[in-house]
């Protein structure tokens, strides 16, 4: 008989400095998390587990990363990149070069955790200024040297990795300073390596911290939030969880600038311009294989957290939320900052994890049929000034309720954004017990979502015992993002290569696009060509010709 | 002593078919507009003039195109051309290519007007489909013949001229065609050809004509909305006067379809995508450089005139109508489609036009100290879901008194909607005395908006007797638009050109893009090396020679 009160015993240490574990592990190195009783019952049941399989970890990752892989750059040109940043700003050891070179991909933590080293680079490079940049990329243009950059390392796309070694420029360390804050053009300029926290403490702060008048937000808040760089969201094309409102990292650049091998330049800050295609587009998504991002002007917004509305709805089934979904973002009332539709297998978890499972609400809905294994949660947020915002939350209880919408209040909305961040934390506890926890996601059409969100789903539930749980949470006029959490007993890199690249063709197949918001990275490269076409990658490949004509921004990102 | 009952016989016939009149002449042939008595008291007035100026019109182009100019293409490649389009599709006449060699830029007018034939193409091409542009842009290619694309037309930049001679295709006589309507998505996908009112009326008739639930709208309504094509709108970046709910022409476009020397592509129609740089994104603003728009899929909305609420607001100054109209744009109470905020000069010449002037509203404003001189118009509309609008025409009413505006109803705004695409005519009206009109037009970040404002400005009023009229009409939380109106007395071709080139360097100076929306043709091409910067300028030329390495795609355009 399966003990109900065992609970395993989540690693809850910090990692000992320079082993792998603590390159690997999630966010702060004190701060950890690991799934509630209700969701561990849960993983359980699906995964075939018993409590015995959670009574030994596995592959740790507490071995020291040992100093021994030599770099093949030359002790001449060594000391040329140290004539530039310093010797303080200059690294060789072996600890640095993975540390740098891995982002959080479920491929980079399994080898993290077998203690494998691969494709790292061989130098790491903390630049102090634009100028040390502008030296650095002349320098390694002129030497053939390959050239990355490393924003927060929050990438999960294998974006980080160095096949061809190089030099790795970790843009957070002095890259990271507030540049110009302009309140009359609702704009702050900043260098890329400034952290998301940073960036939104500065702007909510912006009257004790930047003489403003008002208080500002970012608006831009992904999952990765704490451990991103505002450079990062740029050149990856990502997006924060009140996008639907405040706009895609995409929407909210305004101008940037770059150090390309081929030249420097910076884009005007135009609100709108009609000079032919616009390099500022052109840029964005540009993973550093163009050029290296110094700067950047982001729109901001007006902080008003007295004006957000939080509201969550249960629904029949998973269409049925998705038609509300639909109905909102194509209201014409505004869109809502947060919107998020889940699947009745994401919905069921949730109820388990907010511990509204077998409550009163709970039991309310089992008399109104909204049944676990079928019903669906919507929740979100809405935001701006606040009789827009009050409007907006009005219009969207309507729809909700025109479509068998049950109001279930914002309470578990508040319960979601009180974790909204910290949930990655929860994927350390689950690996070290040989669990694996991964997601991809893909933007699609309304009229393709369903045979998307199935095709994908029945492909991830075909491998035994595993757990899918999906979402779209990203909404448009013409579309949303499906994004898949999958959870299931899995070690094996080939393995899990070979399941993943199963839900990539997928997803191909079914018209998703290869990526909402996590990028290309060196995951989702192989697939470029087929993506877009030749025709499409050959426009692509010719950019970067321009730029690099050497080959060293970032070779085989995105696929180029 | 001038006679104020006088009235000018303002030419109202239709031009005689074949005349350089029939084709410089804006618009329907059989329709006319001109100056009401008031703003032609004005002009009088303000170009020192008497109504002598006005008895004898001058450079009619009632000529007829004599069909004189041979074409320097051979009689080979004449039939080889046939042969794709057929000979019906295919003219060699000077008329025809004149014609087609023609946009609406002061220039065009003055050249035509004098009856100069310069830079024109050598055959003109209606193509039926998609196949006979992929065979024409494949044929011009192989025998390095210049390609331009004509759309409806109403292109005021000199985008059209054909300074090497060459092809044009002429997009509106075949490729003007509805190739998928999708209500799920909110999008339609039309071949660029289509114009303006047959791509509105699908929408708006969309359940009689398309089958659909509800009615729709293409948002999308530039002055020259009558004339202009949807292909046009998007390969220029056009904006309409409802774009800051709806959108420039930029944001409107989802997906687009090219055929390029170099090969064939569609761009995916993904809500938003984070795979790399957007091709869609970089077709984008391209004016026929790169290759030829063959099908664009664009947003849709909802359709709801009864939702829409006029206002109209007076202003003791421009700075004040201005930051108004700022604080509506940064306020996140959703967006106006229509916002105008008028200089004082140009409300003095819309309180005439509207006959306001004198009446019982003029004398109250003028006891509110809302002086002529001084006092300025801001007038627009609120869209979108009936509470939507509703709040949003609320909070622009509270906005505009905070700064002292005084509300004068919606009916200046519905008498200026009642001209918004007529006032074109005038021009030929005013044209055929001498007297010249025309307009530039810059983006602009708020806190450049004044500086720019008044050295545009102090430049034009430097020339003698001359009228500058100046609104903001594209609004963005960044920033908005300055549209510069100028009348004066002038013919002479290097005259004008020499006065535009002064504006244009002012606008540069003071920090304007060298267009909002007009796109740059062969009127911004020179200025746009010094505008982007050489290695901007670079990338937009590294994509063109991908494009096409023969360089036959309007070669010139864009400065490149």
């Amino acid at each position: 008989m399966e003990k109900h009160d065992f609970i395993p015993e989540w690693l809850e240490r910090e990692p000992d400095q320079q082993t792998f574990r603590s390159i690997f592990k999630w966010g702060e190195k004190d701060r950890f998390k690991h799934p509630a009783q209700g969701f561990y019952t849960v993983i359980k049941e699906a995964l075939g587990l018993s409590n015995v399989d959670f009574q030994t970890p596995v592959n740790l990752g507490d071995k020291s990363v040992e100093n021994t892989l030599k770099t093949t750059i030359s002790p001449e040109d060594i000391i040329l990149f140290e004539t530039i940043v310093g010797r303080e700003n200059l690294f060789l050891d072996t600890y640095s070069r993975l540390k740098y070179s891995t982002g959080k991909s479920m491929e980079d933590i399994l080898h993290l955790r077998q203690g494998k080293i691969e494709d790292i680079s061989d130098i790491v490079v903390h630049p102090r200024n634009r100028a040390d940049i502008i030296k650095i990329v002349a320098l390694c243009h002129e030497k053939k040297i390959p050239l990355h950059v490393y924003g927060g390392g929050s990438c999960v796309t294998l974006g980080l990795t160095c096949p061809k070694g190089g030099v790795t420029l970790v843009m957070n360390t002095h890259m990271n300073k507030l540049i110009q804050f302009n309140e009359i053009n609702h704009t702050i300029t900043v260098e890329p390596g400034m952290m998301g926290p940073e960036y939104e403490d500065l702007l909510n702060y912006a009257p004790e911290r930047l003489n403003a008048k008002r208080r500002y937000t970012g608006g831009h808040f992904p999952q990765s939030f704490e451990f991103s760089s505002v450079g990062g969201w740029v050149v990856t094309l990502g997006s924060g969880q009140a996008s639907s409102y405040y706009g895609d990292a995409y929407d909210l650049v305004v101008s940037q600038e770059y150090v390309t091998p081929t030249g420097t330049f910076k884009t005007h800050d135009f609100p709108a311009t009609a000079t032919g295609p616009k390099i500022n587009d052109i840029m964005k998504g540009s993973e550093g294989c163009f050029g290296v991002l110094v700067a950047v002007t982001m729109k901001i917004f007006l902080y008003q957290p007295e004006t957000a509305r939080q509201f969550t709805f249960m629904f029949p089934k998973f269409e049925t939320g998705i038609k509300a979904a639909q109905q909102i973002s194509q209201a014409e009332s505004g869109m809502p900052s947060i919107l998020r539709v889940s699947d009745s297998e994401e919905t069921d978890v949730a109820m388990k994890m907010y511990g509204l499972e077998g409550s009163l609400p709970d039991k309310y809905m089992g008399f109104k049929g909204l049944k676990p294994g079928s019903r669906c949660l919507l929740m979100g947020q809405t935001d701006g000034e606040k009789y827009f915002s009050k409007n907006l939350f009005k219009q969207i209880k309507k729809i909700c309720k025109t479509n068998q919408g049950l109001y279930l209040t914002g309470y578990p909305m508040k319960k979601w954004q009180k974790g909204r961040f910290s949930d990655p934390y929860m994927r350390d506890a689950l690996n070290d017990f040989g669990i694996l926890i991964d997601t991809l996601e893909a933007s699609v059409t309304w009229d393709r979502l369903q045979a998307l969100y199935h095709a994908v789903r029945d492909y991830i539930k075909k491998q035994p015992h595993t757990i899918c749980m999906t979402h779209a949470s990203h909404f448009y006029a013409q579309g949303t993002n499906l994004y898949f959490i999958f959870i299931t007993k899995m070690q094996d890199v080939d393995e899990f290569r070979s399941f993943q690249r199963g839900i990539i063709e997928k997803i191909e197949e079914n018209f998703g696009s290869l990526s909402h918001h996590h990028g290309v990275g060196r995951m989702m490269a192989p697939f470029m060509e087929k993506h877009l076409g030749k025709n499409q990658m050959d426009i692509l490949r010719a950019i970067k010709k321009h730029f690099d004509p050497h080959n060293i921004m970032n070779p085989g990102g995105l696929g180029l």
